[in-house]
């Protein structure tokens, strides 16, 4: 979903370019091992998002390291590309660690004639700088269940095999018709696709909404990967989807349960601490100038409402299942508080150069 | 604001081109006369809205034609113009008592050499085919004050001379800030001027929110000018402004008594029986292309929450003063009901071409 432009048809988010598996004993090529991956995501994508909070959630935060990049992508050949910047962090705008400035260069590492097109999250190999898989659903499903070795202690089930098939059955819903769907209104290149794909949001949320008015998590009795799918994109709905992508039937905030559901899991560690408003707000707006040519940036609700009360413990459930909650969010992977993530824009998320 | 392109500057809507007077007693050349004049305006168009409110409230149906052009402007010489169709009830796309397609054509009968902005409402004089006046506040006001010999039994005083000066301080600041500030926020060329229009929005809203609380109308016991000023804004904010112009700090529905104070006015006679959403939705979704390059029509919320209860009547205030509710819309200018308003658009709200 990279593009500036609009596409003729409707879109469909490509397969991943690379979706090497790292697993637990390797048996794909790639092992799980400590300190030999770097995690490429940006804070405003909801594909990266998943795979971060499935991070943290597991506790492998010390095990693969985490390298954001600037929100606004920059154009390089006609195209938006991921890159590092001296604002977001990253100083002489490359990678400290890899020493790249666009996620590209990982790609070509891996494959010199590569011309396809670069999204995030991306797992890149340290020492050889390859990118080994942009595959977002894979890596959170690996994340999840093939570094239980270097998970913390208390690192919840977040695929339980006993749930997997309701899990993917709901993923997929939730995929189609949310995750997907909100892009595919947001670029349709024509009123009756537009037509057609906001219809299927609102029918999937109004779907959604009944089924957690009287269950506190999507599946099961705790936080499973359904929910963090879920959840990327309605902690994105009314800052930049509502209206940027014309998904404006009803705001997230007029969905009693949903919007219930959607705060007690940002209010729980491993959601809300890996969320910058900010940069999400300025993704969208600055980047897809094929639908906001001018780039403003619109202000968007104020992202303390995040903070209000919710009221579903009284709907049973624990969050980790038998694990814990995470601890801490490390030093330098911090998210400003709230406020911070409200101010006006300004100018200060022009678009990098190089 | 007739812009398909987005200025470098930010807008100022364009001072009325013609502003003659019709008066009771013609002292500035046009007296108001049963049937000489003809009211063109769009039923998109909040500038047109109060007019038409004004005519309704008033009970001038009858001496003062209404004729409607497409919601849809149609691109002549590179400019969007208003003009009559088919779809919206002009055979051979020529309004049938004026006999013209495009409104432009009255501001050319007037003057030649004209080659400024058209806008509505437009009020015309039939006999020669001129324009007479696209001034929409000075139409409001002489409607309310100027006409009254033609008037209905039991008409509202709009404009009392005891409260003239409250009504145009209030209304001062609408229009900077609330009426004009929607348009400044939705064509602002940069960031900056953007983030100042915004702000100014949601300012003015919470202080009208205040205003609002324990006081039914905008000044005095009952309905005035100045509230149907404020109206034209509120009934289309959620529609379009929220979303379109990016005034999306909050919804309308959002604020408890402006949100029931907007209620209390649709479901009063004059206001939803002149309101169109679907006309609303298609001319700012289809005509700003400068920033809604695909003209993809947003779906918008269900127009029937507008019907839903209000409880304002606990405030006290009548709303016609010492005045009658107007009798039914006449035939010929009903609008659709709210249902009908609300049906995806698909593709029938195509630019016109002539």
């Amino acid at each position: 979903m990279r593009a500036n432009k609009l596409p003729t048809e409707e879109i469909e988010r490509d397969p991943a370019a690379f979706a090497d598996r790292v697993t637990a004993d390797g048996r794909f090529g790639f092992a799980a091992e400590p300190g030999r991956y770097r995690l490429v995501v940006s804070r405003a994508c909801p594909w990266a998002h998943r795979v971060v909070m499935t991070r943290r959630l597991m506790g492998l935060e010390e095990a693969v390291s985490l390298a954001l990049t600037d929100p606004v992508q920059e154009i390089i050949g006609g195209d938006p590309h991921w890159v590092f910047t001296e604002r977001t962090g990253s100083p002489g705008g490359r990678d400290p660690v890899l020493g790249i400035h666009a996620l590209r260069e990982a790609y070509l590492a891996r494959n010199p004639g590569y011309d396809g097109g670069v999204s995030v999250p991306g797992l890149v190999d340290i020492p050889s700088g390859h990118l080994v898989s942009n595959d977002f659903d894979q890596l959170s499903v690996d994340l999840a269940t093939e570094w239980g070795h270097l998970a913390r202690e208390g690192a919840p089930e977040l695929y339980p095999a006993a749930l997997r098939e309701e899990i993917d059955a709901v993923s997929d819903e939730v995929y189609q018709d949310l995750n997907n769907g909100v892009y595919r209104s947001g670029f349709a290149p024509d009123q009756r696709r537009y037509d057609r794909a906001v219809a299927a949001v609102f029918n999937r949320l109004d779907a959604l909404e009944e089924r957690l008015t009287d269950r506190r998590y999507l599946v099961g009795e705790h936080i499973t990967l359904a929910d963090l799918r879920l959840w990327a994109t309605l902690v994105r709905f009314d800052a930049v989807y509502h209206g940027h992508f014309k998904c404006n039937r009803r705001k997230l905030i007029e969905y009693p349960a949903l919007w219930a559901y959607a705060r007690d899991l940002y209010q729980t560690p491993g959601f809300g601490d890996t969320t910058e408003f900010e940069h999400i707000r300025a993704h969208y707006y600055r980047v897809h100038t094929a639908f906001n040519p001018t780039g403003v940036i619109a202000i968007g609700p104020d992202p303390r409402g995040w903070l209000s009360e919710h009221g579903r413990e009284t709907l049973g459930g624990r969050p980790f299942g038998e694990g814990t909650p995470p601890g801490p969010v490390p030093t330098g992977e911090r998210v400003p508080p709230l406020e911070e993530q409200d101010r006006p824009a300004g100018d200060d998320w022009s678009v990098p150069k190089s």
